[in-house]
């Protein structure tokens, strides 16, 4: 690599990072469309900047070539995500670049669908436009896991919430559990929450905790999908949980005996159990139908342990409050009976996090190639 | 403040983090001797560096003194604890410093022994030498807490290791226990062996792990006091935790029936038990007149919760491995069913450190004083 190259490499970089942080700018706002960024750059002047705010609207490639307007012509336009090549509720973002005639595009990944990555490549290639693709990719895959998730594997991103005492409990063993976190790990909740495009709970989880499960926070632009797991259509439609206008799906057992009359907000999707438990892998099939890329999970030990033994969590974001609640007291995850250590899930610590007097720990499972061996040694 | 004086502030703070980090240069040697380290400073530059490296050697003063030579007349002495005014197995520090005609003495804290305190520093001053105290002492006494503990309430400092999954799990139903934490975890656990005065164990920790609780680690220079409670007596003497030379401390209840014939490194201590229970805070007095500073216990989930429910726990050192066992597998302490959140043990979080693939967090007891108060929000 000449030293011209590596200068320009890192260039190259430094613009993308600024595309990918106004790309996280949609966060609250994009789903189920990713998070985009777009910075265009001539001779070495940022001249256009731009995000996508929300799903209808303009996507980032836009709003940066009209910052741009006439100085678009010849520059560099960096975009965290493949341009576009289909007319969707927005003309195709491909053609606009094309029309701005921008001289060379520096992509951070493809199209994460496989039906139409590399179109859009393809069509800005084809009107002799330099394209550059797999600057930050990583960092660009990161930020829109649910949407790659979902297109790749026709599954949302699920991370699952577990809040609980350092010696991994929920509840007294009398049920006690409400506010053993603190107010700034209640509020990062919502937070996940309003990032989300569905909160899975379950019937007993509402019943038990009064859990409304709507997205409280000062920057939630829309409210997720409440998908309520409630298979003996336990919670009644006079519960507070549905008093909420924001959209809920109940998954439910399909039943002969009359159903009570549900307000519009309310969708009820039947679903045959197996064993007297509802069809997991299903159930996030449909949510990837619907639009939903990231679940964001909050439920009790029975389904924690269900979702972790299916090998469906992407990630455990663990709230640990500095707390000793005693082995009398309720653990956070059901799990089968193990005879072996090397039987048990094992994650992947990514980041740990002081919220409040609390940790958040984030995990991922860990696949069977990545376990270390670990040597014996006397104690 | 002068600016004169600002000065000279900032130079007495950062000669004192100098002679901080010498006297933690001990910590693997000067057990049951606190950690002390000296630098002397003359017209702003260092002509003398010492620290205590173990019992019955020279102080930090002497050390540095001895570098300084001719140098030390006239210069100011930057000492983490007060020099000593008694012959102990080595002539006062005090007499040495007063000897040597330094000009200025800058401690970092008084002795914690309130029989002693401030005698040394009546004597620098009564031979024309001008003190200043408490530069820096917050971290002095942080650096010597078990000799300080020892001193102050004459009990040592006590440490509680806690080895689990992060769903707070020391073993699989059937007692399948061992290597749930990485190697780097177990090296620091013999980093702590090595620089406790005791460690504390039990029989049954011992018969169960085949434990050992020698100090395995490069840098230790001698063995912790290891102290193991066996009221009934049940680890018989040809165990290999006896077969070891480091001594042993075996805490047992009075019998009538003939001991063994015990070798001459272990000794017996023997103590009346109430209701089947040991007396704890009798045993750590105890611990303080052998010249205990430290005590690093290891245990299961009875004594843990003993020990925490009693209020004995300095600090908890808490090592979490990245799985789940699931609420099958047996909790890692055991302690009252209580009723209301209000009634359980609560802690600070102080560090957290990444070991290998395992977390390291480090708490401390929480005052009743320092309770947050935790508002209601509807989840």
């Amino acid at each position: 690599m000449t030293k011209r190259e590596t200068v320009m490499h890192d260039a190259d970089q430094q613009y993308m990072q600024q595309a990918l942080a106004l790309a996280a700018r949609g966060a609250f706002g994009t789903p189920p469309n990713p998070n985009v960024g777009c910075v265009i750059v001539r001779d070495g002047q940022v001249v256009g900047r731009g995000w996508h705010e929300r799903p209808g609207e303009p996507h980032a490639e836009v709003h940066a070539l009209r910052e741009a307007a006439e100085l678009a012509q010849g520059a560099t336009a960096y975009v965290t995500l493949e341009p576009c090549s289909h007319h969707g509720r927005t003309p195709p973002c491909a053609d606009a670049l094309i029309k701005a005639q921008v001289a060379r595009v520096v992509v951070a990944m493809r199209d994460p669908n496989p039906l139409v990555a590399g179109q859009g490549i393809a069509r800005l290639e084809a009107a002799g436009i330099k394209v550059q693709v797999g600057v930050l990719e990583q960092q660009a895959r990161t930020l829109n896991q649910g949407f790659i998730a979902r297109m790749e594997r026709n599954r949302p991103w699920l991370r699952l919430k577990m809040a609980m005492s350092v010696d991994g409990r929920t509840a007294l063993a009398n049920g006690a559990s409400q506010w053993i976190t603190s107010r700034e790990a209640r509020e990062d909740v919502h937070r996940f929450r309003a990032q989300s495009g569905a909160v899975l709970t379950t019937a007993r989880t509402v019943l038990m905790d009064h859990a409304l499960m709507t997205a409280r926070h000062p920057q939630a632009e829309r409210q997720p999908l409440r998908v309520l797991l409630d298979r003996q259509q336990q919670v009644p439609v006079e519960h507070p949980f549905f008093a909420q206008a924001s959209p809920v799906l109940r998954v439910v057992s399909p039943t002969t005996t009359a159903g009570s009359d549900w307000p519009e907000h309310v969708q009820t999707l039947e679903v045959q159990s197996f064993q007297q438990r509802l069809p997991l892998h299903d159930i996030f099939a449909k949510l990837a139908e619907y639009d939903v890329n990231d679940v964001w999970t909050e439920c009790g030990a029975e389904l924690a342990g269900a979702l972790t033994s299916a090998g469906l969590v992407d990630e455990w974001v663990l709230y640990v409050a500095p707390k000793l609640l005693g082995d009398s007291s309720r653990g956070v995850v059901q799990l089968p009976n193990f005879h072996h250590l090397d039987q048990v899930p094992e994650m992947r610590f990514e980041s740990v996090t002081m919220l409040g007097h609390d940790l958040r720990i984030c995990a991922r499972p860990l696949h069977a190639s990545d376990r270390p061996t670990t040597g014996e040694v006397q104690s």
